[in-house]
């Protein structure tokens, strides 16, 4: 098994130079302590809350960033797509794209996804249960696409708030995918500030602990140097100042359950 | 208050034919118990469980399907959309789009959906609370179009169970639009099948009755003269056959409801 | 079927002029509309949200309270409780007894109460299924006691939250029993206020109406003449001063739903 | 911070000769791995989902078993107590009493258990979310008892299944007692089979190990030597043969854990 890969970023992408500074940071952390790093960022919040919520630099202004991060810090970067038509050129700049939760079960967006031949992370719907995802991964596999992670980002649990079914993830590892917890969005609570969503960003290294401590493959969080400003999901993001002792503790996490590993 | 609007048809439209057929008599039903009536039916059935699912005639062989309706029906027509450039030709026909449950939260879609100026009917997404439905609202009244419909399809529940909260009813009725209950879809079992959702019919008019005597402005129910052989969501539609009867019944409750309003 | 049965009264007995008094009015409301009363009042609220909330009159002084109020008002009258041992002297004095929502699965508790051939409401677990209430019943009807009441209070649904699911209703009615809605436990918010239980007395009568619709035997209400200052339960209590013309609603749906019957 | 805490032990008191075959095993593979222990039997299942369930060898011979268990073994003993008059007699013998998870809310039942001074072992209901717990805890510190354990079984999720919750750990930790994890009736399927209750056993070390990895103070466990036949619990124990591996690699993650603090 390979150490753990850590997919973090901001939740949108900002600007060329934000976006460089917090990769730039990741990579350094992720080297120093042995862990795979791919750069996250999102061009476009297509879900908003609000319909005042702000939704980003675009496509294009998007992908120039990526394609600067790409450039200048040299990892892979990954960002979320949200209709059909947007997947190709944006498989032309980045090396994963993301299928958000809520369109995990769009079978048009999930082929042309796959169609493109990057790798394809697809999170589980809030809605679903872990059992349900091999119907979604078989939309991918359709194209023949086999380059293929699978996310929990949370379940819903009554009104405003996720749990995080630590079952999952073994469930989920059966499709023989690499299996990813995201740790920031896990801990969100959807619409809990009435115009956008709160969180918990205190438990996300909660979160990201058990699941690692499962022999997971990846961790996904989403960091800002100052969450509190951020334009999205600043409630749940932890502050980059904290990824250093939080890396760090992981991979000690992800050695061990890489050395005795658990199946279901 | 006007009388009980019923939204209904099949899940899938299957063919000219089958469509005016499943209109004609439940126009009939309806003008013989004085409620309202619009057709439904889906063109695509876009987020099937399965990539296998059939996905339905498309949206040029819908749109036919759906003026053929109009035309030899009379009654207003119902679709659901799921990109935004379907909105528009969508609209040329149809006198309601219909925001489906996943897609509730995206931006885009919502607007495009409103600016066609046709009535628009969301969906609360399985997800959401009844008091995240503002924000959701808010997009499609930042087009100026204040048209609109909202449904409760039931919320998420552990696995593969949805819950009809009866509170989402008058809770969304604070806003001012028309609520629907979705009798049909709210008894869905998501992905109790493995490889398709199961339903439980039988639970249809009770949610159907349960709603409808809180007072609201309309009921959908997707319906079908063989459910067991439909191209989809068979599980939980309520055969053509007892409709009459259904819709006889709920108007009683809904005089009773309209004349006696309970408000939170 | 009999017209509708109230189970109504304040949450603790709080005097013999105070029992009285509420029992007397509704006794008079609901022989007004037609409906059936038993008068509920508990004597000790044994599972407080705090250990400093008010326990109420205690045993003994609650049974005074509960034979005045039949000689005064001549009323049967309910009680819950809470230990094996309580259910003989209880069931000298009163005509039902009540087993707790969490008590639901104790054993002895159901045994003991059976056996003194007193009726028998239980209320199904927040942490119960409908399906899973026949075991329950066994548990009574071991004793060869078969006058037995099932009530819904409501499940469970992510924290401090309870959701009310209709299909309850005519799930549990399959067992043969009369079938109670508790509308004002079923809005309930459990630990909502820290130190308390919240509640959303608002929606009490949305969940009388829905579930009389479905045709059930009986309603169960708390209700005082100044909620804000009963000891126990005031934010989910209706006041006395509504519950005419609440019982006359009720018993409009009632005729309508016992003409009309629902069947699963 | 001590090293882990075991309390494992079978679901019932089979017989003295069962009761320290167990407690014998695991005392070893404790001893060996350098974890506490402390063994656990309940002499009644006061809760089974049918009247027909095995109830167990009843207080006094359940208590006769438990002082074998500590003469011969020499570890301490826990058991569950149903009714505030089993505190006293139970506290006679055993190290640990425990209140069930639907009883924690049961005041009387709290307070006696805390005057007898013993260590008393709280199950969370899986009705209360994890900051209600302060609320339990506060009626056994009434009494002058800080002697207190707060244990995790899991929360009501939809019907019949359970989810661990990894944040009500942490958050039940602020307390300032220890923490347990029921790593195998969090499993648990209430009412799953019908008559009884089913289980996910292959889950149970997943949800120890992802508790363990956030340092909290105990596992509970129940085990036996061929769960099949239990007579209780079969379907989520873990079969005692895997306990020495189990526990081997509970103790490495303790280690880590306690050595990397985790705090929210």
């Amino acid at each position: 098994d390979l150490p753990l890969l850590l997919i973090a970023g901001p939740c949108q992408l900002e600007s060329t130079d934000h976006a460089q500074m917090i990769a730039g940071r990741m990579a350094e952390i992720c080297a120093a302590h042995g862990a795979q790093f791919v750069f996250k960022g999102s061009f476009d919040k297509a879900n908003r809350t609000s319909v005042g919520g702000k939704r980003g630099l675009g496509i294009d202004g998007g992908l120039k960033v990526m394609q600067s991060v790409k450039d200048s810090i040299g990892c892979p970067v990954l960002t979320d797509i949200h209709t059909a038509d947007q997947c190709a050129p944006v498989a032309a700049v980045c090396d994963v794209l993301q299928i958000p939760a809520f369109l995990c079960r769009q079978t048009d967006l999930l082929i042309a996804a796959g169609e493109t031949g990057a790798v394809i992370n697809v999170k589980k719907g809030q809605f679903l249960a872990p059992w349900d995802m091999p119907n979604v991964v078989a939309k991918i596999e359709s194209t023949g696409n086999r380059r293929i992670l699978v996310t929990d980002r949370g379940t819903s649990f009554g009104y405003n708030t996720l749990v995080a079914d630590m079952r999952s993830l073994p469930t989920m590892a059966r499709m023989g995918y690499p299996v990813v917890m995201d740790a920031t969005h896990s801990v969100q609570q959807p619409g809990g500030q009435g115009g956008s969503s709160g969180g918990q960003r205190e438990f996300a290294p909660v979160m990201a602990r058990a699941a690692v401590s499962l022999g997971i493959a990846a961790v996904f969080i989403e960091t800002h140097e100052d969450p509190d400003i951020a334009p999205s999901d600043g409630p749940n993001m932890i502050p980059l100042a904290q990824m250093d002792a939080l890396v760090q503790s992981l991979m000690d996490f992800d050695a061990l359950a890489k050395a005795d590993p658990i199946r279901v």
